[in-house]
């Protein structure tokens, strides 16, 4: 019931206005992976993304297996690496909000690293399917060889800043971000 | 009439099926200014901008004024200077694009600038407002004080390199990058 | 432009609540028809009919040419009794709207007729697109070889009543039944 | 899990073009009640309906609780006569249909009955909530006290003819009625 979990996660992020907040420019995409997934295909993700619509949080189409390339190749290194991890969301990361988001993963008691995408090497740079791969190491080796729950980076060159949140499930994931975006809502506006 | 211009052209864009190979990944949005639009709520745009579902270029919402705020910002400016420029649309800008956009700019006979982002003053880069404004004004500049229909950067530290292309009236915008979508993929693929 | 005038229609039909309590269980349609319309693909539709979707009237698709068959056969026969009507929307029919119906057609100083679906021949009974025809003639033959702006029928077996507003664009026709709708729900809930 | 299983059973519906033959004029809904449902809120269904667009089944707005109002009350009457029905689905009612629909029940070995509208009370008949109930309780009565899972009547004043379809959650009741539309369409097209 995989399909299942994503509609309860797309309901839960769709009835969030405050989500809509954290979208960044590049629009966010949720995604859930079988076990054992390998390639895009073995991915749950939101055909066309989340973007905002009539200022609420939208997905724009259904969930498709196969949907995401970006999102879908960074889970999928996590989850070769820590197979309880499945689904994972991206969001904007201005300043004011990686503290927030270092106070969540504080609350929550699960790590959160910063990725300096200056480090990756030219050869995956080339090539985004080996971006993503590289930046999902990159989040393991700097938790100390765990997957970390949140992670973030700056941005580089044409490359916006990231905030990526990971979880076991697309419900799970979706509900913390749910909170998330509330928490911010609620102090910073 | 300008939301029924608006109709046509997004009918144009949801009709090419290449036209998804150029949309970029902070999505397009296609924006239509009222005669002396001043603001983001004289203008028309796409409410949650284009994105691609089922492998076809998608628009998010519906057209509404007030629905878009950078390529707003760009089209007032450019609005500003030459009275007859009130539409715009933003694509990807891969290298191997500009080549072609520069073939197409020719062969309509239209100027074609690029602009270098890491030009831009420090204080127009703090506020998004601003900068899409310094965007439009650096494009005149190079292009000799006339407007350039199609305008292009190659991105800067956090921000996706962007193509612009503009013209008279969304569906004039409309069908010309549904002719360089189409070359292009003729072309490239 | 009769597809921005199809726009216009829908954004003003969509964006009135009150229509929702006039959309008959088959759904209504809005359909508008080329000059010199012969056949169902010469008029332009809503693929889909309008619904009723978060207790707002919603179009399910996009307005298409051919996207109708009952409502644009029965244009089609309107309209080549009198060139000038080319739109119409179709709507419920229960006992309290028909005297409201009578009241805005009295307002507009209109002709309004009741058509009787039991004298109808059993010859056009079995074919649909008879029996459209054979509704828009008994309409015209009952308000004296005139086009009536509004007629309405009480049902047959398996047919559920529905009163028809016609008009010269889909733009007039819809602000007319916004009128109508509005004044409706003021008076009766 | 509803949500989920309501979703499966939306991509199952949405994915069958011969569904788009077996939808009524009025529109088909697809609904899944909790257990020991007792009124509309309890009773999960698609707003606005299954219409067609672009020739495909397409469910207009989300699956919601409370989105139907007839469908609802005739599975909630089902339901409380026998706890294993929670699902149903309501589909059009042409004299062909019919047969096919005798031979799915008979290679499903299950009850099929047909119900005679012109025999409902008059008490009823004013009421729509009452009226379903009626047709719930006929049907089971039609089919010696154990609900039928399908039955189908031939309209009356101002009612179109419909079948229905039920049984014990969504996916399994969307998934026998995708077979049943093919096998039908197979053979009559």
């Amino acid at each position: 019931m995989m399909l299942g979990y994503m509609c309860e996660a797309i309901e839960i992020i769709e009835g969030c206005w405050e989500f809509a907040y954290l979208i960044p420019e590049v629009r966010s995409n949720l995604v859930y992976a079988k076990m054992g997934a390998k390639e895009p295909k073995d991915v749950l993700a939101i055909d066309g993304r989340i973007t905002v619509v009539n200022e609420m949080p939208h997905a724009s189409g259904r969930p498709r297996f196969g949907a995401s390339s970006h999102m879908a190749r960074l889970i999928i290194t996590l989850h070769e690496h820590d197979g309880s991890i499945r689904a994972g969301i991206n969001i904007a990361c201005f300043p004011k909000l990686i503290s927030h988001l270092e106070d969540a993963a504080g609350l929550s008691d699960v790590a959160i690293v910063k990725i300096d995408r200056s480090t990756e090497p030219s050869k995956t740079k080339k090539a985004t399917e080996g971006s993503m791969s590289w930046k999902a190491r990159e989040a393991i080796r700097l938790a100390g060889g765990k997957v970390p729950w949140i992670f973030y980076d700056t941005g580089d060159m044409g490359k916006e800043p990231i905030a990526t949140i990971v979880g076991e499930n697309s419900v799970q994931v979706a509900d913390w971000v749910r909170r998330i975006a509330q928490g911010w809502v609620g102090l910073h506006r």
